[in-house]
């Protein structure tokens, strides 16, 4: 078994197209022995976002702290607030954006395939 | 997409052999559509425990709140605080406890497979 600290855990800058003031941390992944899936964790500043974008892989989050918006297909923004659970389905087209003056902070877990 | 508050969801008393004081709510599992793995949040009471075991199926968490401690196949105690990840390995024997006064709540990530 193995436990971590969030502060000990290395924050790397979203680089991606389309990122916004996001950064990511791999809290557990391959390197830890998952057999199945990876669980990350994203700090996006006030006024940034990750990309509006889909693919493959589902996401499920748990939402840390700060206030977010997780946006849909059609551009429609679903508020997000510390406590909430959120499940995106593959290939849904999603965004997730800081709605507050807080940095938003969520867990984001993708199948270990994906990261 | 979906977006589900913990207070929404239904808590059901775990009766397997070897727990005490612990319920469990089923955030996100087959019946929202995942297609790989579940999200559950255990609360264990004061003085509570879940049963001393292994499984084949890991186990992924994040402490929301209390404290609590993980037990080993050793009966060695790490501690878990609000804030907190673990892994727990395919077939490690392993035992989540109340460690504190209040409520000990977690999420705790599995194949979908497993719930």
């Amino acid at each position: 078994m193995k436990i971590k600290k969030l502060a000990d855990v290395p924050r790397e800058t979203v680089t991606m197209d389309g990122v916004l003031g996001a950064t990511k941390q791999l809290v557990l992944g391959s390197a830890d022995g998952v057999p199945n899936f990876s669980l990350r964790v994203f700090t996006v500043e006030k006024g940034g976002h990750t990309p509006c974008h889909s693919h493959p892989s589902e996401h499920l989050n748990y939402v840390i702290s700060g206030r977010g918006e997780l946006r849909d297909a059609d551009g429609a923004a679903h508020a997000l607030a510390p406590g909430d659970f959120a499940f995106v389905s593959p290939h849904e087209t999603h965004q997730f954006r800081n709605a507050g003056d807080e940095p938003f902070v969520f867990v984001c877990a993708v199948p270990r395939q994906y990261e």
